[in-house]
């Protein structure tokens, strides 16, 4: 039975939410349409509303609430409830918001905004040593940023950041599925490449005008049950998803890529994270609180990389697709006229080590996002320094991927991340594809007939099963606890195995 | 010299004037590109966002700081300076914010919600009784407001409410403009309708897809001098300008007229008010401050009739843009390949009593809006009942146009205006024709060739004077004194009636 004080808490915790959600519209329209002018004033547009938001989420008002709220469970409200749940997770986004003092928060902001200015340059010119000040700063930051948000007993101060992504989860946690998945991850890369078959990228070539793949992206948006009355599709330099508020749900993509399937997988990951967005009680009684947010960042990348890779390159999909796709971008692609199923399951799923991340291939991709893990683990730790940063990571791109990493382009600098201080970032993509997997398995012994409905074009049953077991919940749970609520089981790296161990067996004949 | 507390006043109007700045783009956001599910939501932003910048327009503290400045004029604050013009209407904005009290507020805002819900379905039906009981409790709104602002001594109600839009003007002055106004064009219609020149519009007629029409628009848009790194011209159903913020200017125009100038003339009216925002010092010290805001209604309105009709219309502008039109719309309007300079100014300015204002020409436009203004007034002083509004626009439509008004949607009930409130809008129209013409004379006067440089694209001379003369000084002089300060005249009907004289009489062979 929800009380005075816990209806009061969650209309406060609701107006910050909404005033977040501008915020996100004023993010997605910089990305979007925004003229080139406008920039100054959208940062002042940002900050007084950053400024505003932060006032109200640490309001001395919200902590006598949620204390008041904490002592009514066990007594009023049920422990183990929908409000008992909520008010955990008020309780961890006030502490979050209440811990960092305010000349923290200044120094990150200023710091980060420069570093990632330095970090555009560098990597422009593939010269670490211009970044590596503004890598040391930030690691600085990260570590008092670490101390304020307090250390688990027994833990490291990595984790308190990795808190920030993935509530509750721990480096010793991440590192304990990781450990199984490398190894069995390299044996297959290494037959992979032992293999004598040749697959081939060339009928994903298409030079299809912007319209075209746009129409296709929308088809498929449709078809897979992402509402276009509730989200949109629109352009930008890198592709998003922004969950921005109760039926506004805005996808972006890039047609510039030299595969077809580099705008429609990026559209359907997006998509993924879309449907989510979708799937979440925005508009029950628990709107603009916790209970209607994602759980994580890993729980929310599962849902992208489960549209893009587990349907998306699998042979169903394409059974489907097909068709629909020759029609729409035929008349721009020579070899896709010609192609079968085969071809473009075959075609969607080469395994090849390369250098950037975000361009690697299911099979390779974890790889990547465990050599950042590893150096970002270190550097907290203070196990591994920022000069040795470039060697670190080459070493590790020899061992782990057998590349000899040509400049630090290609290398240590490749990614944003660390110039916006996102440590602790990294594993939750790897995080996502372990759920992803996991869940799949159970979504296939659910629904037996999955393969040949998805083959059909029938994606509700998928979708549904995806709102109701993991949107419905909001935050309720916590990630580990949803996962075994859901499959039955604690994270493991088997069943992502399985899945690569199959897909790439059958594509190279294993 | 600037005070602290002026300064610290500044800083406050700023903070409130851009979270307005955000509330606009919100709204632009609505008609251009919001799922149409996400209108609820976006709903709570704005009222959240309205809230918030009402209490800091009507905080105690610029109450406080207000009173110190208008102290401080006269003696370290010169009077007749920016600063102490700033003082002025920072005063002016804050009596009318405060001045309203809160349940009034939000009476408004349900009432006008719902009239203006019961406008389109009675305007659909062409129903007036189904909006008559609305109308009339917008009217007794619209009272008890004028009432909170206060009467001006020896004025009258509408006085109170004019001042919203048109800052400093009473019905008086406006009947002291409109009564010659009437006279002679009604004089001037009369001769037009007894003319036997044939003038026709078939020249603009196109069938040209949006994209070609776009392109045209945002050409001519460059060539005005409108920025487009600092704006943007969209497709909306109602066209619009909003000056967002510094470096931000959204236009839209829409492309479904059967005339391609349509569209044109609905973009240069469009872009008229977006070279006034891009004109105004917003990026100086007074950023955020009434001294970087425009005039009024009327002189905003002034702008876009300037570019639209005094330009637009004029041979010199056809001079120029004709072979552009032809040349990105010619392929698709046959009619046009072949016209004349000659062809298009005629049939741009062809002159034909109609029911809708806002497809009017630019000679009976006028009687529109006075027709509306006699109306409204009435309404207010209580010399008008509701239920006599049909009778009494119908017998104006025919003694003042000619015209027998088939049905109220024909009628009364074609716009908007009064459905949500704007008691008080409509002479600006008229005001923004009298005021463009004062100027026009004016700038002819001071830039002997512009002609000759109009009808060779060189718009630059009129932007800058315009720049000059009217946007750079903000809201640092009141309309009347701005007019009278740049064209030694108070205002009059005689610079318009000579310019639609002049140029009906050249169509019509007067």
């Amino acid at each position: 039975m929800p009380t005075q004080e816990y209806r009061e808490l969650c209309r406060l915790v609701r107006e910050a939410s909404t005033l977040g959600s501008v915020s996100s519209l004023l993010g997605w329209d910089q990305e979007t349409y925004l003229p080139p002018k406008g920039v100054a004033a959208r940062a002042e547009q940002q900050g007084l509303l950053a400024g505003i938001t932060h006032e109200r989420k640490t309001h001395p008002r919200v902590g006598e609430l949620l204390a008041a709220c904490e002592g009514e469970v066990g007594r009023v409200i049920e422990p183990g409830s929908p409000e008992a749940a909520n008010i955990r997770e008020m309780r961890r986004d006030y502490d979050l918001a209440t811990k960092l003092p305010k000349d923290l928060v200044e120094e990150w902001a200023t710091t980060t905004s420069k570093a990632s200015e330095e970090w555009k340059h560098a990597r422009e010119k593939s010269d670490f040593k211009r970044f590596a000040p503004w890598l040391g700063k930030v690691m600085d930051l990260a570590r008092r940023k670490a101390a304020c948000y307090g250390v688990p007993a027994g833990g490291e101060a990595y984790d308190a950041l990795l808190n920030e992504y993935e509530p509750g989860i721990t480096a010793r946690e991440i590192e304990r599925v990781f450990t199984p998945l490398k190894a069995r991850l390299s044996d297959l890369i290494a037959r992979v490449r032992a293999s004598k078959a040749k697959v081939g990228t060339k009928v994903l070539s298409a030079k299809a005008p912007p319209d075209a793949q746009q129409g296709l992206g929308e088809f498929v948006l449709g078809a897979m049950g992402f509402d276009l009355q509730a989200g949109r599709l629109d352009t930008t330099t890198h592709p998003f998803c922004s969950g921005i508020a109760p039926g506004d749900t805005r996808l972006t993509t890039r047609y510039k890529g030299e595969k077809f399937t580099d705008a429609l997988y990026g559209t359907m990951h997006e998509m993924g994270h879309g449907l989510y967005e979708q799937g979440l009680p925005k508009d029950g009684p628990h709107a603009g609180t916790p209970l209607a947010e994602a759980v994580s960042l890993g729980i929310h990348e599962s849902q992208s990389r489960m549209w893009e890779n587990f349907v998306g390159r699998g042979r169903p999909f394409w059974k489907w697709a097909l068709p629909h796709v020759k029609k729409r971008l035929g008349p721009h692609a020579a070899a896709l006229r010609k192609a079968s199923v085969d071809d473009l399951f075959r075609a969607a799923n080469t395994c090849t080590p390369s250098f950037i991340r975000v361009e690697a291939d299911e099979g390779t991709y974890n790889l990547h996002v465990m050599i950042r893990f590893g150096i970002e683990r270190g550097l907290m730790s203070g196990g591994l320094s920022v000069k040795d940063v470039p060697g670190a990571w080459n070493e590790a791109y020899r061992s782990s991927l057998g590349l000899k990493v040509p400049d630090d382009r290609r290398g240590c600098l490749q990614d944003v991340h660390w110039s916006f201080g996102l440590i602790g970032y990294f594993p939750t993509y790897t995080l996502g594809n372990l759920y992803a997997a996991q869940f799949w398995e159970a979504i296939n012994k659910k629904i037996k007939d999955l393969p040949a409905r998805l083959s059909k074009g029938d994606f509700a049953p998928l979708k549904k099963w995806l709102v109701t077991n993991i949107h419905a919940h909001g935050r309720r749970y916590r990630a580990a606890e949803l996962c075994e609520k859901v499959t039955g089981r604690p994270l493991s790296a088997d069943p992502l195995m399985r899945h690569l161990e199959s897909r790439l067996g059958e594509v190279y004949g294993l």
